[in-house]
């Protein structure tokens, strides 16, 4: 007995676009966005592969995408539970900045930092600001103390696994194939928990959009063989193409 | 303290544009359907409605129709259950028939019976067709003996109600602003039960596609006040139209 878990990194979103870090600001997706979203539920399709629920973060460009995946597949009416604990990583006070802006700004050094570093978050974005989350009425229901005004992957490991093994393990037991549809640096996190990744190796690790990665789980929920993309070629020239993001 | 629910039937979906019985049948909205649903987003967000929580029923046309209009009004991010006790009243032996033609067959006596009696199923669909649910695998998790092969208004009650107290009241209870997207009959029986309609009564209303439906309820989950539509006019022109089917 194996558990099916299938991660799908959003697409293009209007701040991808745009070269910006954006973190938890709630931006939708661009047209190619859509396009990417859509063959990923074309590529489900053709897989055999049927998701029984869907998970996604609390963010319109993750949910955006599997909607279109899952309408695309014919599967648009299975469960789904949403969680802050699958956003993207909180990008602090560079939410809203250009990346090669901040790139040109704070030298490669510092910028590649912030970006691959495994523990050292941006600095806090100020409750004032307007990409702030702090009165955002979605995340109403966590203590504002858990609330993130930065985070580094470290963090995002911290606040996601509690939820993989409440939530999305339950299910997987349960016999369900389980969709996540969620960001760069959530799945990354779950990646690396998964795969047992290095804190130095995962900073390597880059998770292309929109192309859906397909995890056969034991039972203690590891990989019984290496995790696959449902188009190889497509994924190894997203992941390079995600490497060179900031550097425009 | 009031509650709020907010319901929306679906836009027109490919087979009320066919002018076939769909009931139970999966198909998806039209370009017009999707329209409609654009419209009711925008109604939503005109009105400063914020739902917290949407309920679909288990068929495409009302997810589709909840996750357009969520999408325009800003709030794609909000928690979802889904039911097949939201579904479409089953048509029974019907579902795939074309509505004229069967008005042709069967004059109307009959014809109206099948479509507005409150306790008269169609004949049941046989297990053998092509548009059965039987073995449709997002019904699997209900037992073979409560899966129906043919509903009246009044099974449509039965299967409803229970879900409506186990579920979606306690969400009110919490204060949640809630949004039901679901379709003609299951609305009807939900709309039956909140303003007390007789059977006999029941039988002349007739809900219009895409326009919100707001109820302000009482601690019993009575309305203060009779219900409104967020776009009266519309929804008058929408209603006389549906009352129309199969005429054509």
């Amino acid at each position: 007995m194996t558990y099916t878990l299938i991660l799908v990194r959003h697409g293009q979103s209007e701040w991808n676009e745009k070269n910006l870090f954006t973190g938890w600001v709630d931006v939708g997706l661009t047209e190619l966005g859509r396009q990417e979203a859509k063959r990923a539920g074309e590529l489900l399709k053709e897989s055999g592969l049927a998701p029984n629920i869907l998970y996604t973060s609390r963010l319109t460009r993750a949910i955006e995408t599997a909607n279109i995946a899952l309408g695309v597949s014919g599967r648009l009416w299975i469960d789904v539970k949403r969680s802050w604990r699958l956003n993207e990583r909180h990008y602090g006070a560079l939410q809203g900045k250009d990346k090669a802006a901040t790139l040109a700004e704070f030298g490669e050094e510092q910028f590649m930092t912030w970006r691959r570093s495994f523990d050292v978050p941006p600095p806090e974005i100020d409750d004032s600001s307007e990409y702030s989350q702090v009165n955002d009425e979605r995340y109403s229901d966590i203590p504002k103390s858990e609330l993130p005004k930065t985070e580094s992957l470290k963090l995002v490991i911290d606040r996601l696994l509690p939820y993989w093994q409440a939530e999305i393990i339950p299910d997987l037991k349960a016999g369900k194939t389980v969709m996540v549809a969620a960001h760069g640096n959530s799945l990354r996190a779950l990646v690396k928990h998964l795969d047992g990744i290095s804190d130095e190796a995962i900073s390597k690790l880059n998770i292309p959009t929109g192309i859906p990665l397909v995890y056969e789980l034991d039972d203690s929920f590891k990989p019984v063989k290496p995790a696959y993309y449902l188009d190889p070629e497509a994924a190894a020239a997203g992941a390079a193409a995600v490497a060179a993001q900031g550097k425009k």
